[in-house]
């Protein structure tokens, strides 16, 4: 949690909760191996189609944070992770959320399919395996 | 639409729609005449409990936005505001999403009724007035 | 100045004065009629160089800006913008800075001349062309 | 380094550098035990009169990036701290850079000196001791 945040309100802006949740995503990417510039190369991209957070608890400046990472649905063609996100130390709940991403063909504009890669490599941990 | 408001994808960051929203949501207290450094000093704030955006077409650098506000509910201590934005030019619907705002007394941490003169403000605007 | 803007000492964050300056930048190349996106695939950027603000009264959530840009100097490949903030109703000087920028070959990873075009529609402005 | 700190550039955003600053400072002033929650109960804030950056190098996405901090002067009221940005990975230099901080006493408006407590804390690392 750094200063910048924080809003006038002395708490974490709403906005700022999808940034922790994009950085515990990212974490969880680069524990799997996963190199996003090489598939990027490949012209596939994984845009955001849908985003939800609900807010329980402000986050202060001072509050250590700490963010729940799972796949709720892994499909053919998109994933959606869900997120909690708690207080390290209180362990209270602060916040829910998740993220819809497809995986998109740069180029043609359109959904593409996971490639089988990162398919393997996620469905360990997918609740929900639809394909 | 700001280059720091992009991405590598090059193209607008999806955390970044929730400030445009705000945005929209500032410009339409002002010109309700809203003054909300005085309903802070009464002690009366109104955090987000919930966010949510879906996106349906990338937004990018040279793009000019319009974003829509709709009050779609206004009840005793809460409003949800409905969200569209387009693109300027070619009117293309570019995301759809929602806030849900409550009005929360600071010092006793819980909600509140909206005061009387903001609501008497938004009720003209407002589809649904559930009280 | 939006809320997201702020920060928990209730004013605007230092760094996000940069995105302001930026924002004037972007308008100020609009109104000459730049178009970035044809630069960039021509394989020119404009990078950031050195970046500098002097914060003079902090600037608050309901506060109404105005940013005055220069162009300080118009070398071959660089340029040195200066930036004044007020505060649009008080006139009071808020902040002032600078950004220097130059124009980069993104394939060669080097600075190289700015373009003549855009030299051109610069060079009215600058209080200095050195070249 | 997180998507959403890039830009469409495919490098880190120039006015995020001051976001990484930060992040050290209060990770510097953690490990040194510092409570700015209380110091704020006293009415004392640290808001920063001055920022600078000059840009080495691009960071990208993937880059593991490292801020060195200093504490180029400590005086009265004010400290100024320097910073060093390089990949963590490469040990090229990315950026450097500054803020000058004072210590204001809000309900006054005006510099006031700096705790003792805090003083003591930082004097052992300072490069210069002005005072």
């Amino acid at each position: 949690m750094v200063w910048a945040d924080t809003d006038a309100a002395q708490v974490v802006h709403y906005s700022n909760y999808f940034r922790f949740f994009e950085r515990a995503e990212e974490e969880f990417y680069k524990q799997l191996g996963f190199n996003f510039t090489d598939t990027a190369k490949n012209g596939i991209w994984f845009p955001r189609v849908e985003a939800f957070c609900q807010y329980k608890k402000p986050a202060r400046f001072d509050d250590l944070l700490e963010v729940e990472l799972t796949i709720e649905e892994l499909k053919e063609k998109s994933l959606k992770l869900g997120f909690k996100m708690l207080n390290k130390e209180t362990r209270m709940l602060l916040a829910l959320g998740y993220v819809v991403i497809v995986a998109a063909d740069k180029l043609r504009g359109k959904a593409t399919r996971i490639p089988d890669d990162i398919v393997r490599k996620l469905a360990g941990f997918a609740k929900q395996v639809i394909r």
